[in-house]
Formats: C-alpha cells, sequence, structure tokens
C-alpha cells in the first residue's frame, strides 16, 4: 500500500510580497515526514478569491490530503473559508462550535466579540472543527473529492500545535501500518552543519541506509535527525546512534524522543539536580543570557539575578569593578570580565556565573579589539576560568551567539567536561 | 495597461523535505517589487520531470514572466533543462555560449571538465544564454506561449547577481511606463488585527479602492501597508494616509518608506535626540526588555544598566526594596514595582526607568493574583506611573508582550501622550 500523496496551499499576500520568508511549509513537511508523509507539491498564492478557488479544485483532484495554511484572520483579505465553501458547493454558515470558541475567546481576554472576529466563525457547512488552543481563529476540516482537507492558521505557533496535537494524530491514525516511522533527535552545540557532515563522512563513512540522516540547523542548537521505517533500520539504529553520539562527543547536548529543550533548560535541569544558584555578568550581550534563563518555567529555583553592565562606571557601581581595570586594560578585557565575574558572585550570593564582555559592533572595533572580540569568565568564586573569541558575526547573531556559549561554558563546567569545545578550538583569539 | 502576470516555479527535493527553508523566493519578490511588478503564484515541486512539464506548461499558459529557480545543476536530479525542453517542443542540444562559459570556468579553477559538469551545456535549442559571474551553471531563458521563461540557479547568490546584473534590467527595459509601486508602512503598536480592521470598517468606511490596504501582524508591531500604482492612488494617498494615522491616535508608531523599526529603536531614537539615559528593573521578564534596549546599535548613549532582581532578596539587595512590602503586598504589588522603580534610578543615576513584576506562569498564579498579572512602574524619579494589566498568554509570549508593552510606556511618557492605550483598556486589572 503506498502512502497517502500530500499537499499544501500556502496563501497570504505577505508570502507574495517577499515581506515575509516562509517557514510554515518546511516546519509542515518535517512533522509529516515524522509520520513517514512526503510532500509531493505546495502552491503560494496571493488572497485572491479566484486563485484560491482554482487551487483547491485542482489540487484535491491530484492529492489524498490538501492542508491549507493561511487565510483564517478576521480581515477582509483572509478568504479561505470563503474559497473553500466555492470549491466544494458548499454555503458559508455560522458554525456553533466555532462561534463558542470565539466567545470564549473573548470573554477570558474581556474583549468584545466584533464584527470583524464573527466572521471567523463563518465556515462551510458541515466542515469538521480544528480546535485552536492558541488563537482566535479556529481551523477546520472537510472531505471532498477523496481528499481530506485542512485548513490550518497562518501564524506558526498556532499552526505548530494544531498540527502536532490534533492534525497529525488524525492523519496517522488512518494510515496503512507500517508507515509510522521512529525518530530520534540528537542536539548538538558548537558544531556547524558542514564540519558535522565531514566528521560523518570521515567517522563513520558506512552509515547505513536503513536510517535516514537529516539535519536541521537551528541558532543555537543543530538538530541532528535518526528517522527509520524498517525493522532493518530500529535494530541497526541501535548500534549506530551510539557511534554518532561517540563521534560528537561533549558536542552532544541530549538525545530525545519529544520536545526539544534550549541550552538554558539544559543547564537549568543540571543545576536543579544539584541545588545550585547561578547569575550573570553581562555586558554586550545586555541581559540576553538571562533572558534564555528567564524563559524557562521553574527557574527562580536557580537564578535571582542579573547584573547588565553595559557602561564601566555601573560595572563599578553594580559590580565593584575597579577602575584602574579599564585604563589599564578596557572594558573588553580578561581583567575586567574576571572582576564582573567575581563581583557578580559576590553581589548576589550565587555559586556560579558567566560575565561577558565584548565588541557587538558595527562599531567600536579597533585593530587590537575587532568587532566580534568577547571575553568570558565563568565558574564559582575559587575557579574562574576565562576565554577570548572573535566571532564574525553581525550584532544580532553575535549577541545571540555569545549568550548560547555562555550557557554552553556552564554547561560543560557544571559536568566537569574537559575536552575543548569546537567553537573555542574555531574561533580562539588573543590579543596582541 | 496593466502589469505583467509574474509566477515563479521552484524546483528541488530539498524544498520539499522541509530540510531547507525557501528564502530565494522572498528575495526575487523583493527584488521584483522595486519595480513595481508583484508575484501572483508560486509552486514548489521536486525533481520530477512529470511534474515540472505539467507545471511549465500549466504556468506559462497563465502568465507573462514564469522565473524558475534550481535544478541547473550538474547532478541527475537536476532536471530543468530537459523539463523546459519538453514542455516547449524543442530537441536539447549542446550550446556554444555555455559550453564556453563551463571551460572558461574550469580552467580558471584548474579543474577538469567532466561529464556532470558538461550536461550544464546541454540546453533547450535557440534559449538564450543569461550569465552566471559566481558559478558553473549558466541561466537561461526562451519565449514561448507569450511568456518569458527565465531559467535560474537554486544558489542564493548566484540567483540574486543573475536577478540584479540581468534579468530585472531586461525585464524593466519591456516594462509600461508607471508601473513603480508606491509603498508607506504604518507601524502600530498596541492594536490587534481585528480592533484595527474593525475601526477602519467603522470609521473610514469610502477607503477608495484604488490604495491596496495589506496588514502583517508582527511580534509586538503590527504593520499596516499602504500600496498604489496609479496616479489616482498616489493622490488620494497623502489625504487617506493622514486620515487613517488620525484614527490610529497613539498606537501610530511611524510611518516609514524604508526599513522597519522596532520599538526599542523607535525608543531610543527619542532618547538620543533629548539626550535621556533610560535603566531597567525587571522581574518577569528576566532581562528580556535590556537586551532589546541593546540589540540596538549604539544604545550605549542612552543605557548604562539594567538590573534583573529575579527574586524578593535581590530585588533587595540590588534595588533597596523594603522587605516588608514583599510580605504586606507581595513582590507582584504596586508597592513592590514603584520601589524597583525607584531603586533602579537612584543606582543608575538614569532620568527615566522601567520597572516590571508578574506572575508568568505556567505556575505561581493565585485567585489574586492569578498567572498573567503584571505591574508595571515607569518614569522619571519625581513622577512615577504604574499600572496593573492581566495578559492572558503563555509565558515566552507573556515576557515578550510585557516588554514590548513596557517599551511602549516609556515611548508613551518621554512624548507626553496622555490618551489610555488600547492595551490598557483591554487589559486592565485591579487586584480586589
Amino acid at each position: 500500500m503506498s502512502a497517502p500523496k500530500v499537499q499544501l496551499l500556502l496563501t497570504g499576500n505577505e508570502l507574495m510580497t517577499g515581506d515575509i520568508v516562509d517557514s510554515n511549509s518546511a516546519m509542515m513537511a518535517q512533522v509529516l515526514k515524522d509520520i513517514g508523509l512526503g510532500v509531493s507539491r505546495k502552491v503560494t498564492v496571493a488572497d485572491d478569491l479566484t486563485l484560491l478557488v482554482n487551487e483547491i479544485t485542482y489540487m484535491t483532484s491530484t492529492s489524498d490530503i490538501l492542508i491549507i495554511n493561511g487565510g483564517l484572520g478576521p480581515t477582509v483579505d483572509d478568504l479561505t473559508a470563503q474559497a473553500l465553501a466555492l470549491a466544494i458547493g458548499e454555503e458559508l454558515t455560522q458554525h456553533p462550535q466555532a462561534l463558542a470558541h470565539l466567545t470564549n475567546w473573548c470573554r477570558q481576554r474581556g474583549a468584545e466579540l466584533n464584527g470583524p472576529n464573527l466572521k471567523q466563525a463563518i465556515l462551510p457547512k458541515d466542515c469538521q472543527i480544528v480546535a485552536n488552543k492558541n488563537g482566535s481563529a479556529v481551523g477546520f476540516s472537510v472531505r471532498y473529492n477523496n481528499c481530506d482537507i485542512y485548513c490550518t492558521p497562518g501564524v506558526p505557533h498556532e499552526l505548530k500545535t494544531m498540527l502536532i496535537e490534533q492534525i497529525i494524530p488524525t492523519i496517522s491514525a488512518n494510515l496503512p501500518i507500517g508507515l509510522i516511522a521512529d525518530v530520534t533527535r540528537l542536539q548538538v552545540f558548537g558544531l556547524g552543519e558542514s564540519s558535522l557532515q565531514k566528521i560523518i563522512n570521515e567517522q563513520l563513512p558506512q552509515w547505513p541506509t536503513a536510517i535516514d540522516l537529516g539535519f536541521r540547523a537551528g541558532m543555537p542548537l543543530l538538530e541532528v535527525k535518526l528517522t527509520t521505517d524498517t525493522d532493518e533500520g530500529l535494530a541497526l539504529k541501535i548500534i549506530w546512534q551510539e557511534k554518532l553520539a561517540s563521534v560528537l562527543g561533549d558536542h552532544l547536548i541530549a538525545e530525545i524522543k519529544d520536545k526539544p529543550k534550549s541550552l538554558a533548560e539544559h543547564l537549568l535541569n543540571q543545576l536543579q539536580q544539584h541545588n545550585l544558584q547561578v547569575t550573570t555578568a553581562e555586558s554586550c550581550t545586555g541581559g540576553l543570557i538571562a533572558s534564555k534563563l528567564t524563559e524557562i518555567s521553574g527557574s527562580s529555583m536557580n537564578f535571582e539575578a542579573g547584573f547588565v553592565t553595559y557602561s564601566n562606571k555601573m560595572k563599578t557601581a553594580m559590580l565593584d569593578v575597579p577602575t584602574d581595570l579599564f585604563e589599564q586594560y578596557g572594558a573588553v578585557s580578561e581583567q575586567v570580565v574576571v572582576a564582573m565575574a567575581k563581583g557578580s558572585l559576590v553581589k548576589s550570593n550565587a555559586d556560579l556565573t558567566i560575565a561577558v564582555s565584548g565588541v557587538a559592533g558595527p562599531n567600536g572595533g579597533t585593530k587590537e579589539k575587532p568587532v566580534g572580540t568577547v571575553w568570558f569568565a565563568w565558574g564559582s568564586i575559587d575557579d574562574i576560568k576565562t576565554q577570548c573569541l572573535l566571532l564574525p558575526y553581525k550584532r544580532v547573531k553575535f549577541q545571540q551567539f555569545v549568550a548560547a556559549i555562555g550557557l554552553d561554558l556552564l554547561r560543560r563546567y557544571q559536568q566537569n567536561l574537559t575536552a575543548t569545545p569546537n567553537y573555542i578550538t574555531e574561533h580562539s583569539f588573543s590579543e596582541q
């Protein structure tokens, strides 16, 4: 029995103008791949009724599953329900379940259920509602022309939750047995995609074809996905996953079957196990490391305070950094980050700290300390480590990478890992 | 005379698996927009000869310009030339100009012109070559069925150079005069898409059809885009943009013709004009407001320090918040945020501050202070304003929204805006 044919239809003027890059369809393809389904064709059109009706008509005649994304919003340019009704020859009616969702949604937010919102309950007659936990727009599905059509919201996190929690399980339940794939993700930090590919080519040249190897470059974590849907693959996977893990070494953060975690979450889980407090002293990242930690629910157990000391004056006022260090070594120096690290530990009484000071650019670079230079100091009060790196990225990406490295250095410190990570080998920098 | 209809056809297995996100089509749309052309439809298919031939046949019959991207490489799965030849009924021959390019390309790199490379010179008979400065794959174009077809390489920088230096000038030279569209963006904060649509429906019901109105919901800013490509539209736009601006009131952050700015950047621009220093005292946002400010290059002129005081103990240690306030009112209270705000001004010597303390959840809510409750305190040392809101969002979205509101409250304070913003009307919350 062959797998069902899946097509995607994306709608939205903003997708046609180039104002946004479509990441939804890649996400949909990945989630579908997890249950063994490929996407054969995708079409993107502007918010235009005639175009939409034509596409829906043609696509339902050439696929078994059609996922339509976007056009569920309250504004006049959102046309999915109307186009679908025309294409399948159903009238539009107010759907009681959609109305209940909207009423409830507005009540919870103390907002009035207005005309534009009410439009979101006007759907093709007899469609099935697909709940939206995170937004006002419900999804809906119909079966037409032997094709299952799912209409989904364009907002990425609404789409993702709806897909994973509802649409995929429904599709999956109707799949022929044996199509469900086994997926494991290896979360990696500090190795780029091409370095990783090279390592695998060189060290694991016999990688078995029964295990599909996929890469997904995230910022900052890279995900290596092992997928197999055969018994042979499942048997081989036990050995080859172990081989891969050993090749990745300390760059491997976790091997997971379910939801990926951030670097901050991995670190906080460790700190929680050992009941340790962490603090931050940030100059060039300006609070980003602290905010990554506090994104995680329960972080208050292991994080009490962070110091954003952007100017020299405030490094002294908040962290007691001696003023003569600035004159003698400059703000971006080993001496200053060490003083920041120690100051943060003394002021917060935490067990561990990470301090960073660097030149985020685009201005402020010198010949000795070019844009991208950054000093790290981390550890505990009687054991502070330091490192200088040169990270050739633009301001915001530089800040994100510095924050990620800071969290990874703490993870390595806390786990007593002594191998030199790839980002240090690659970006080591010492001023002359 | 109407604008030519443009469609895009993208080919590549890697585009269908979700392993890469397609950024080429957004770039192509933007470059085309610069000469006033919109893209009405784009189709993405795997490297499959039948699919490609079908798409090319249909797309040339429904557009004036078709740009095909990808499938020009040397490997067997690169099928664009073959598919195009089949679709237009021409044979494939070795093209002398393409061969010369390849020979030259290989000689310059000291490489041998091998079989796979030679394949790149086998093109539909009588096609025009489009030079590729940056890669081995030449582009080519044919006119068929009253449609200009351009085949371009999938590698982003090769595509971009070829488009900007060759294809766009060719298309542009054939365009009717006066087609270049006029685009203005209005950046809005504090009004949702549906509220905004309602306001426009009610207060500007006569909105002229000559001005296209587009919405783009960002987090946190909403963008309203006014586009027109007619003389009538241009004349009307002056009046109607003003009417829209007046309806948006203080929710309008800026009217821009070029690159959008973040809330933090708008605020920093104002502070720079008045030479004012700002500081932050963050509990539930954990450094996010400070990091938004320091994302902006040059922020060090107006931002010296931020205080991330996540625990009560550190609110006292870093900002001198009196301990009895916690017992009497709790950490999420007007009294505590005011003390945080004042403490941050005293400790940093800044002119303005924003302090936040809230329940980010998912745990820690009580009946009186449910998850989503947040107190803001902002202003200068002798004029501190306060507000309590209830923002029913999940942790990370809650933190982002709180940070955005914090920055907007400072913008309003600094500009002496006194009208109540929509987010206060909508989410006002007072504990009982």
